[in-house]
C-alpha cells in the first residue's frame, strides 16, 4: 500500500511510519515540523536526542534498503499544496496525526488556544475537503482520543463510537436512533478533537468518504521493534509538564529522583496502550476499511485503565520514588471511574501489552540513561485551565514543585 | 444595555441593531462587511438598494436622535482587535451574528468550504476566547440554526437543544443522562454550526460563560417597524440561488412571473420565523439570560413548519404564479417530517406572526418595486452537494431554470 502519514515526525507518528515501512508499504511522511518548533518556542526538549526527520529517514533507508520520503507542507495554512500533493500521489490510505496533541500546550494562554483550534480544525477539515476534490478514495485513519468523552460517566462502559438511544415519537413510541456517543471534552485540545468527529461525520455522509477514528487512550513506553534497530532511529520522549503524558514523567521523575506529581487526588481513571501497541492497532484499524457509504468507523484504541494514584503508587514500590500530592491545575472531576470497550481491536487480533509485561523498567532505562539531558525546571505542569485556577496554583521559585497559594 | 452586534450589517443582524436601539440600548456594529465583498465576489446584489452601514446609520441617527456606533472588525482573522474592542468598551451583551450563513455558497467549491469552516469556526472561538480573556461576563447570544439536526427524524418533536437519555450501567440499572440533542448537519454551513454549539458548551463549563443559542428556522419577509421608517433603511433582501431563502425567492419569483423552483419532490418540511418575530426573539432571549455555570440555554426560534411545496402551491394560489419542480442539487431526504417545540420563546411571550398574517404581500410588493434590478439568470440554486449531483443537474444555456441531464 501506498501510506501517507501526515505528522509522520511525532510521537507516535514516526514509529508507525517505521512499522509501515518494515511490513513493506511505500510510506510517505508529511509534516510541517511544528512540534519541533514548539519544544524551541518552550525552550524544552525530548528526552531523548532525536535528529533531523531527513536524517531518520536516511538512517532507516541504509539499515533496511526501504525509502522514506518526506514533504514539508503545513496542511493547516496549505491547502492548495496538500491537494496538489493527493492528485499526484494518489496514496491508498492517510493516516492523520498531523494536530496540536497536547492538552496543558492548548490551554496555556490565549494565543495557544488559538492555534490549536485554528492548526487542528483546519488541518483536518483541509485533509477532508482535499479528499473529496481530489476524488482519490484514500482510506483515511485519523488519531482522536479518549478524552473527548469527559470523565464524568454514568457508570457504564463506552462503547467504540455509537450509542443506541430511544425517543418517543408523537404516537408515544419508542423509536430507537444511533447516535455518536455524547462527548464532553474537558481541554480546548480535547474539543478539536470532538470538532474532528462532527467533520467526519458530514463527509462520511456527504461524499462517501472512507473514514476510521481512532478514540486513543495514553500513550506509554518510547520504543518499538523499529526503533531500538538504531540508536539515531530512537522516538521523541517528551517529559515536561505540557507535552509528557502521566504515566511516561512519572517513569521519568522515578529515574531522576524527582518526586512522582500527582495532581489533587489521584483519583481520575485513564486508559492507557503501550507505544507498541498503539502502531500495531493502526496497521490493524488500516487493513479494516469501511466501504463508502459506511459511517465513520470508530475504535477504542486502548489496553487497559488505571487510577492516576495506583500507578503513581505502583512506580513508587517498583522505584522508590516518592509521591507528591500537588494542587489540580486542571478543571475535572477528582475522582472518576472509567470502563472502555475494545472488542473491535481483540476480535482482530490484538494481544495486548500490559503495565505488568516489564517495559516499564526499560522506559526507566531510557530516562536514566538520557538523565543529563533534563531541565528538573520543566518538570512541573503549570498550565491552569482558568484564571481561578491559576491565580490559586503557582510554581514556586526553584521550579521544582507545585505550590498552593490559597 | 451596552450591546455589541457582531455581523450587525447583514440581513437579520441590521434589523436587530434597529430593533435594540429603539429599545433605548447602545448598539455597537462590528462587522468586516463580508457579505458585501461576497455579493461582489458573486456579481449578484440585494433586490433592495442598500446604502453602505455608515450611511445608514447616519439616517438613523438624524431620525432618531439615537447613535449607531459602526466598527470594521473582522472578528475571524483579528483577535487582537477584536479582544483590545471588548476590553474598552466592555459590552454587557454580544449577538453573534458574524458568520458564512449561506449553505449552497458553503457547498460551491473546496475554497468556499474552506472559507465556511474558517471564516466561522475562528470567528466563534476567536470571541468565546476574547470574552474569557477580558473576563467582561458579557451574555453572549449567538444566531445557530435548527439545520444542526438534519431532517431525518424519527417522528418525535426536536426539543429545545438537550435530550435525556437512559443508559445502561454495568450493574444493568438504567441512569439519566442529559446530552445535547444529537446533530446531524446537511451541508457544511450548517456543520459549522454544529461546531459551534461544541464550542458554547466546552467555554461554559470550562470558563462559566453565559451563553445563549437560538436554533433559527427560515427567516421570511423583509420590513420590520424599524426599516420601514425610511427608504435608505431598508433591509437587504436576497432572491439569488445562494442566498435566498426559500419562501422569500418564492415571493420574488411570483412578483416576476417567474415560476416558483421547487427542488426534488418539495417534500421538504422546513421550520420558519418572520424576520420581526426573529428580532423580537433575540431581544427576549437577551433579557432572559442564563448564570454563569448554567449549561447553555438553547431556544428553538421558529414559529411554525412548512412543507416546501405546500408553500409554493399557497403562493401560486396566492399570485397565479406557476410551480416547477426540478432536480434537486442538494443531498438530502426527498421528504421529511419536522415537528419542533418552541414552547420557551411562547412562555416568554412571543404573539408569532403566522403567514397568515398578510404579510406575504407585503414581500411580493417590495419584489415588484425593485424588480427592474433582478438579474433573472441568478435565480436559479445551482451549487451542487456533490460531484454526482453537479454531473446530474446543470443550469440550461439561458439560466432560467435548472434541468436534468440524466
Amino acid at each position: 500500500m501506498k501510506i501517507a502519514v501526515l505528522g509522520g515526525d511525532g510521537f507516535v507518528g514516526w514509529p508507525t511510519v517505521l512499522h509501515l515501512s518494515d511490513k513493506g508499504h511505500e510510506v510517505h511522511i508529511i509534516d510541517n515540523l511544528s512540534r519541533r518548533w514548539i519544544d524551541t518556542e518552550l525552550g524544552v526538549q525530548s528526552l531523548t536526542p532525536m535528529d533531523s526527520i531527513q536524517e531518520r529517514c536516511r538512517i532507516w533507508h541504509d539499515l533496511t534498503g526501504r525509502k522514506l520520503a518526506f514533504h514539508l507542507i503545513d496542511i493547516a495554512k496549505e491547502y492548495d499544496r496538500l491537494r496538489d500533493w493527493l492528485r499526484d500521489a494518489r496514496p491508498d490510505a492517510v493516516i492523520h496525526f498531523a494536530e496540536q496533541r497536547a492538552a496543558p500546550y492548548s490551554m496555556k494562554s490565549d494565543r495557544h488556544k488559538n492555534y490549536t483550534v485554528n492548526n487542528n480544525v483546519s488541518g483536518t477539515h483541509n485533509l477532508l475537503n482535499a479528499l473529496v476534490e481530489t476524488g482519490i478514495d484514500a482510506h483515511l485513519v485519523h488519531l482522536g482520543t479518549m478524552g473527548v468523552y469527559g470523565y464524568s460517566s454514568v457508570g457504564a462502559a463506552i462503547p467504540e463510537g455509537y450509542l443506541d438511544v430511544e425517543i418517543e415519537n408523537l404516537e408515544g413510541e419508542k423509536k430507537g436512533l444511533e447516535i455518536l456517543y455524547p462527548t464532553r471534552p474537558g481541554s480546548i485540545y480535547h474539543m478539536t478533537k470532538s470538532l474532528d468527529q462532527i467533520l467526519f461525520q458530514f463527509y462520511a455522509q456527504n461524499d462517501g468518504l472512507r473514514i476510521t477514528d481512532l478514540h486513543q487512550g495514553i500513550v506509554w513506553g518510547t520504543h518499538t521493534d523499529q526503533t531500538r534497530r538504531h540508536d539515531q532511529l530512537i522516538n521523541r520522549f517528551d517529559y515536561d509538564g505540557d507535552y509528557g503524558t502521566v504515566l511516561n514523567r512519572f517513569l521519568i521523575q522515578a529515574a531522576i529522583d524527582y518526586p512522582l506529581t500527582v495532581h489533587g487526588t489521584g483519583g481520575q481513571t485513564r486508559a492507557f496502550i503501550h507505544l507498541q501497541d498503539s502502531v500495531r492497532c493502526i496497521e490493524l484499524a488500516l487493513n479494516d476499511a469501511p466501504e463508502a457509504g459506511d459511517r465513520v468507523k470508530i475504535f477504542n484504541q486502548m489496553t487497559e485503565t488505571h487510577r492516576v494514584r495506583d500507578l503513581a503508587e505502583m512506580i513508587a514500590r517498583l522505584t522508590g520514588a516518592k509521591v507528591a500530592y500537588l494542587p489540580n491545575p486542571r478543571k475535572e472531576a477528582a475522582e472518576n471511574d472509567l470502563i472502555v470497550k475494545n472488542d473491535q481491536f481483540l476480535a482482530l487480533g490484538l494481544n495486548p501489552i500490559t503495565l505488568a509485561e516489564g517495559l516499564l523498567s526499560e522506559v526507566v532505562d531510557v530516562a536514566k540513561k538520557y538523565a543529563h539531558r533534563i531541565d528538573r525546571k520543566r518538570v512541573p505542569a503549570v498550565s491552569a485551565w482558568t484564571r481561578d485556577i491559576a491565580a490559586r496554583v503557582e510554581t514556586d521559585p526553584e521550579g521544582t514543585r507545585l505550590k498552593s497559594v490559597s
